[in-house]
């Protein structure tokens, strides 16, 4: 979306640009419209009808872009106006004479695969002043020279599938300059995957079937996000079968049809349970088999297909026990025979590819034999998690592939309602998956296709290029997306919006997230969880008033439903967490929560029902029809069911009841010792409890510390429900030490209870530093160490945003080799300060990599000062996915989180060494406990850094923050 | 439509109409679907993607049409349900078997344009019980054998494109039996012409433009109705430049595409314009023609196509007059040499057309050199007349077609808003062709589409086979039409207003109607006509009111409007016309009228918006746009302006007035005799005259016949605009003879007046039989005929409704050889009795019918009793159009009037003898006036038909009624 303020383009930048798209002009530039003067699109209609059908696109989005309608036209007209000429270098008869002429350059695209330039053309042809040429080196990339252009003009490729209005603007220029474009990846493509209820019940109602009407939108999405490859919705649904148009409209389009991994030859899964005849067993019905698969092969007829081979057990399961690695060599073997004898050519000369996914990389780890000319496709663990990649420089002529998820159906169990993908995790995933050579093919299953948008052009666009999207750039990707299809204006606030509310699902994905997910004692935490997701709505909210009426419909699909449905859900499941809580502690609450739960359950559907039926004139009927709620194991419910909550009689006469931080006890119930969270100097100053009522009658409490420095929000209290009472020291007349302060809560008749809150007041407070342990625990970004130390080719880059808190820290490059931790080789440092000595039990948070190298896992060090470090595996070994306990449970928590013992013999400054080891591993949070920290989801909030008074005062500085974004 | 009314259908019924669709069974039928099991539809998907389309309609269409959406299948699947198979002969896995087995037959198939098949199939594979297979000879066939089941199964044709409901239905059937089908015309097509502003603006508005979006809807439309060829749209348009993909889609579809008469070898008239080097001129610019041409021959590339030759002036106008013959040789065999050169192969393998349009017909029949291979393609008048058709059996390998007009840009005046034609005459003029040998291309200027979906349907279905629709059938078309679209029970009344409106308005297309057309004063003549066509509004109005509301938007579109609007005109110029004779008489009613007229200009304009916004959701925005109000010379006026009306200056004291039929004069302001129409005993028993106030007073008059046995409707009157008096006549009372009879009109102080009624009451009126003469004329229908008599191989046939007044009659066959009039020859004969001895002149209406065989007129002879029959030509010669007024006369008035002054010597009972001689013309009315008669635009009234008296009464029975149908 451009900017409505024009803006003056320096000469120097359009150079830095060329071909850049904006409302100034300078005298090089060529008008896309504008100047009075109608625009003509030149092609010649010997092109390929793939072509025409993109020239037809630049026609009517420059047309709802601009004041009037292009005009086509196949021949040079005698009043040709602005003239846009579109043309291949294999068939145009309007490129060839510029090409010949050397006006239009046939460098960077003779030879190359779906290369494309941009340029501006003085006098191309008698009587033409400028042109701006769209040089395309095959068919595909004079599409892409199309939509690219389409695209950096203000038309999103979500313009159909989001709604994204496209804004009339005046005039808009191309500037001077040559734009050369061409793909790093040369198959890059989505699986429409996991598609029932929400595409299949839209897709029906919308086009009447998966039919190649409905295709014809899938396609054109794929190709304005310059990708080409698609693997079709197969459960119960074959493309091939379903309508036969579908495959030769993909074919006129220019998309590449493959079959998912377990659908070898062109065949949907479906269609042998249509047609097939027997066991789908290769050992029993070889025959029947090759004959279905033949006949597959002879139905891709002509058409750009990259073939699956290989096999899996029938409905995407893995073989029988029988299964051998030379059985599935003999298959594949007999698949190329077929493919050999339709084709009529070898069976190399067809392009193919074969998934390593779940077993058969085991198969292929085992050594069984793939042609050289097969495409490898490596698969992630289901979770985004790479498997196996190649080793890096590792040559095949078939060359290595990468099959992603956005959503999955399985174990520990499905993910498919909602967005749950943070970009930053495919950046570093399939950033190594490129430096490690896996380039000839990527795909991602994107399950209902959406609400996945923003992931969907992050991988595809990724793909195209991964130079153009450097770690630099990153956190620009999101906003320029953003202003892509928004006003720019709110550019920014909406990227923050789609940074927070992807971090938030991805670090507990919806499906996973229940009562007991965050804790609702400790630290508050389920608490700020939620209320962060509620601030993330209310901003979404704000912003919703705000952007212009046209945008709604838009802003409804990609920002308002996600962050605000997953707010309400993270809000209902905490009040269901408090209700729980609060129905063991007999609290007046209690049924009102109960109350406001069903509300929320029941506002989930009134939210589906705002996407399906108020925007957008009811286009998106069933799209958000995934159930998300009511899971009870890995595999969705039908029908959504509310959480459990409890309700509670409640007698009429008052009742006595105390809360402490940490406990799920009514502590005026008991007669053992409360004891309050510590409280100390440097950090946490107050310490909160509170009184609540088990009755329908109001009572009076007073609340009495029994030191005079200790004082109280309110000590005289009349309690219906609950109340919420904070203590704060007055630290100068504090004592120095650790002091515990008895508070007396006196409810009259009803009782009387006793806290303790442990006050703590250093010596030499002054000469504290660092990070300052406080009631036990330091806990710290891993990107925010007090120094940094890379190597010889190793550098510590920090990926914004990425992980479950915070930022994250990788050493790259990934393929470096492993480092030998110890003396001066790369680290993080963080300098703590201890008030004890003894054991130091430290906490690593990393993403859940898998042992994509196959070395056993992925390690790192830790040491504390001088120490020797001692090794760490991460990942004891990549695991094939479901039935793993230990990676079933990092991929729900989106980390592995590993505990190593340390210990320091004197309290005071330490420091922490973080050693890089292997490469490839993602460093987010540093958790060192001097004590059994209370169980948190996340982390304890972060420690703040202190540094020591250099002014005299008796206290250091610990004001400076060291989580460098959001929570905790 | 099917009847919602289960019939039992016997066994013989289904083997007359084999393959037949209803809603019953036998055991031998097939279900389309019902019976709780799916319907599966097998193809192969190497059939070409034309085929596969139509079978994606076939689904959805069924979907619509019954209970679930049948399956597509590419392979037999292994639960198949019902199974539908669809092949073509020359590419179907699936039929191979069936025809190597005999299940299929391959006889009427193999080796055929465009055939089908469809049968129901018992056991066809195994595992299936039984199967409907629709076989295609070819791609089109195949097409075509889909479309035609799902006509018959209820889906119309014009369901998108008349918004016609497909009804749901439980249960469909196909019986027993092969039905086998080819198309009698090999290349049947439509031309989109004189397109703006209705059909370009409702492109435009829908589809963005004539792009491949817009011509999708057409494809299909042609291919529903069994037609195979489109001259696209040309008017500043052109097909292959505006979007490359329009020319690929078709031949993707199986549309053949042609460029309109003028614009040879595939370029549109406009990429001159656009393209074109120097003038128009082959003389001139010969060089640069051929670049321009070899262009677009190029363009077409390998498509179906049939080209166009020959070359007309610039903008559809004749040649320059240096043109002569042997340019027009040169430059089509230098076309020739560029189609060779382009295709590689001999021009005479690729179909050409040559259009002998207007003056290039007459270089034809100049001798002008046509290549043998070259189809000739003769036009009509442009107005529905055919021009000239080849002699019967003539032989060349191109053969004939015809070009024929719906629709018109051109003199006498353009004629393109709504539709005018009259199915019954397509029928005759394209069955004379048919006969004569026009069969290899027949297409149709269809201006913008709508509102023409009748006469396309007729069309079409005419091209395919004109033995499915013999005269006989010819009336039951409409009906069968009209059930197509709406509900059974509705279809006899919207068959009626179809063909009343279809009369009505092609009598005088809406564009040459104005306040003149119609006598407002000789036998109440617009009176009448505007009076029947309110009354078909008035019918259209309680249509649809009973409809059921989810026809109403085709009703409005089929029916309701072209009646409505239509009616609304004619009321708006009878109204016009009463005006401006009230105008000259000074009449108080005047400028009440004038208001009137107003209101019913302004209607015209609300009329389109119900169309064009009030219903189907405003889908046919600016489609109704088509001024048609306001003309002033042959061509459009660019925004409507409504006739001309008086208004006067109206005096406050009452004004006396008297007004007579057959005279605008106030009599009462002249001292000259006032003579009333004649009445008899026989027919015409009353006679009316007005009395009217020319100020603003009332005024009393008293009407006084000054004989007794003349009687009067109200004798004192209180004038306050205006009243109608009616004088009777007692008859037995009335002298024989001839009497005026005074009647005087005495106004008191206002004056009197007296007018005179001539009473006429024969001697021996007993005696009188046949068509009696009354007031000096007889006027009856040529088809009631006293007697016909045809000859050796001579039918005389009724076409109903054909004409501008009822039935029409013909002699059968149109290739017979002429007639010598005389002794027994074919002929019509006309009882008449005449009162008076002498002069007698005889008028014949025809339609206007053109001197087809180019042999210098069409003749007929007319005698009275013995006399010898006199020779008359109907029409003198063939003319080209425009500048000939006795044409624009004929082809404005839908009809030649020619009389003939024969006499006899005495009074009394002669016969009429209407003879035969060439063959071709329509005879439709027979007005035989003893003196100079009233004018009017059709005809006197019918004459009634007596029988003589054989029980002694004195008068004969007069009530036989003579004219068949409609008005006068």
């Amino acid at each position: 979306m451009a900017d409505a303020q024009p803006q003056a383009v320096s000469p120097d930048e359009a150079n830095s640009n060329p071909a850049a798209v904006s409302e100034v002009a300078d005298n090089l530039s060529f008008p896309l419209f504008g100047a009075g003067k109608p625009t003509t699109i030149l092609v010649d209609p010997a092109e390929d009808p793939g072509i025409l059908r993109a020239v037809r696109d630049l026609q009517s989005d420059l047309e709802a872009r601009g004041p009037i309608r292009p005009v086509i036209r196949t021949e040079i007209p005698k009043e040709p106006g602005q003239m846009i000429v579109v043309g291949s270098l294999e068939n145009s008869r309007w490129l060839s004479p510029l090409l010949d002429s050397g006006q239009v350059s046939t460098q960077g695209l003779s030879g190359e695969w779906e290369a494309f330039s941009q340029e501006v053309v003085d006098a191309p042809y008698e009587g033409v002043e400028r042109a701006l040429v769209i040089a395309g080196s095959d068919k595909r990339g004079t599409i892409y020279g199309i939509y690219d252009l389409l695209d950096r003009a203000g038309v999103s490729p979500w313009a159909w599938w989001a709604d994204v209005p496209i804004e009339k603007t005046g005039n808009l220029y191309v500037s001077s300059g040559r734009r050369l474009e061409k793909p790093s990846v040369k198959y890059r493509g989505i699986f429409l995957n996991d598609e029932n209820p929400a595409l299949f019940g839209w897709a029906n109602k919308t086009f009447g079937g998966f039919n190649h009407a409905f295709y014809e939108r899938v396609f054109e999405l794929i190709l304005r996000q310059k990708g080409n490859y698609l693997w079709p919705a197969m459960w119960g649904k074959a493309f091939y079968d379903d309508d036969p148009m579908n495959a030769e409209l993909a074919d006129e389009m220019g998309i590449v049809i493959g079959t998912s991994h377990h659908e070898p030859l062109g065949r949907a899964h479906i269609e042998w349970e249509r047609y097939g005849e027997g066991d789908w067993n290769y050992q029993t019905n070889a025959g029947n088999l090759r004959d279905f698969w033949r006949f597959g092969m002879d139905r891709i007829g002509g058409r750009e297909a990259l073939v699956t081979i290989g096999m899996r057990g029938d409905g995407d399961e893995a073989m029988s026990e029988g299964t051998a690695i030379d059985l599935l060599e003999t298959i594949v073997s007999d698949q190329r025979s077929v493919i050999a004898d339709v084709t009529g050519k070898p069976a190399s000369q067809t392009p193919q590819i074969w998934a390593l996914y779940k077993e058969v990389q085991d198969y292929y780890d085992q050594g069984m034999d793939v042609p050289d000319d097969v495409t490898l496709l490596f698969a992630d663990d289901n979770w985004g998690n790479l498997r196996r990649l190649p080793e890096p420089g590792a040559e095949r002529r078939g060359g290595y592939g990468v099959y992603y998820h956005f959503d999955y159906v399985g174990g520990p169990r499905n993910y498919k309602w909602i967005n749950t993908t943070q970009i930053e995790r495919v950046w570093e995933q399939m950033g190594i998956a490129y430096d490690y050579g896996a380039r000839e093919a990527w795909i991602v299953n994107v399950g209902d296709l959406k609400p996945m948008e923003l992931p969907i052009s992050f991988f595809l666009d990724y793909a195209w290029d991964p130079s153009d999207i450097p770690l630099e750039n990153l956190d620009t990707y999101t906003r320029d997306w953003a202003a892509q299809q928004f006003p720019d204006a709110y550019a920014n606030e909406i990227a923050a919006l789609l940074e927070a509310y992807t971090k938030y699902n991805a670090r507990r994905k919806p499906e996973l997230l229940d009562a007991d997910t965050y804790s609702v004692v400790n630290f508050s935490e389920f608490e700020r969880v939620s209320d962060e997701y509620q601030a993330l709505a209310e901003r979404a909210a704000v912003l919703r008033e705000e952007l212009p009426e046209a945008y709604d419909d838009a802003f409804v699909q990609l920002v308002w439903f996600p962050v605000t449905a997953s707010a309400n859900l993270n809000a209902l499941y905490y009040t269901t967490a408090l209700n729980r809580l609060y129905a063991e502690q007999g609290r007046a609450r209690t049924n009102g929560l109960a109350e406001k739960a069903a509300e929320l359950f029941a506002r989930d559907d009134q939210l589906r029902r705002v996407y399906e039926e108020e925007i957008a004139g009811g286009k998106w009927v069933d799209m958000m029809s995934q159930t998300h709620i009511g899971y009870t194991y890995w595999q969705q419910p039908d029908v959504q069911s509310a959480p459990d909550t409890e309700r509670i009689e409640m007698p009429e006469e008052a009742g006595f009841g105390v809360a402490v931080p940490g406990s799920r006890e009514n502590w005026a119930a008991r007669s053992a010792e409360a004891v309050l969270p510590q409280v100390d100097v440097l950090s946490r100053h107050t310490a909160e409890f509170e009184v609540f009522n088990t009755g329908q009658a109001p009572y009076e409490v007073t609340v009495t510390p029994l030191r005079p420095w200790v004082s109280v929000s309110d000590n005289a209290l009349n309690i219906e429900m609950q109340k919420s009472v904070t203590l704060a020291v007055d630290w100068g007349e504090a004592p120095l030490g650790l002091t515990r302060v008895p508070v007396e809560i006196d409810a009259g008749l009803l009782g009387t209870k006793t806290l303790h809150l442990p006050v703590f007041k250093p010596e030499n407070a002054a000469d504290v530093s660092g990070l300052v342990e406080a009631d036990g625990f330091i806990s710290v970004d891993a990107a925010a160490a007090s120094r940094i130390f890379g190597g010889e080719d190793i550098e510590w880059s920090v990926i914004p945003n990425l992980g479950r808190t915070g930022d994250s820290i990788v050493a790259l490059p990934a393929t470096a080799p492993a480092s030998e931790p110890g003396s001066d080789s790369p680290r993080l440092e963080y300098d703590l300060w201890l008030f004890e000595r003894g054991k130091l039990d430290v906490t690593i948070t990393l993403a859940p990599t898998q042992d994509f190298k196959a070395q056993g896992g992925l390690h790192y060090a830790l040491s504390i000062d001088d120490q020797a470090p001692v090794l760490v595996n991460a990942v004891e070994a990549e695991v094939s996915g479901e039935g793993d306990a230990s990676w079933e449970k990092s991929v729900a928590q989106y980390a592995h989180e590993i505990t190593t013992r340390l210990s320091v013999d004197e309290p005071g400054a330490h420091t922490l060494k973080l050693w890089r080891v292997d490469p490839g591993l993602v460093f987010q949070h540093v958790t060192v406990a001097t004590r059994d920290l209370p169980e948190t989801y996340l982390a304890p909030p972060g420690t703040p850094q202190c540094e020591a008074s250099d002014t005299g005062e008796t206290l250091p500085d610990c004001s400076i923050p060291v989580v460098s974004s959001a929570s905790p």
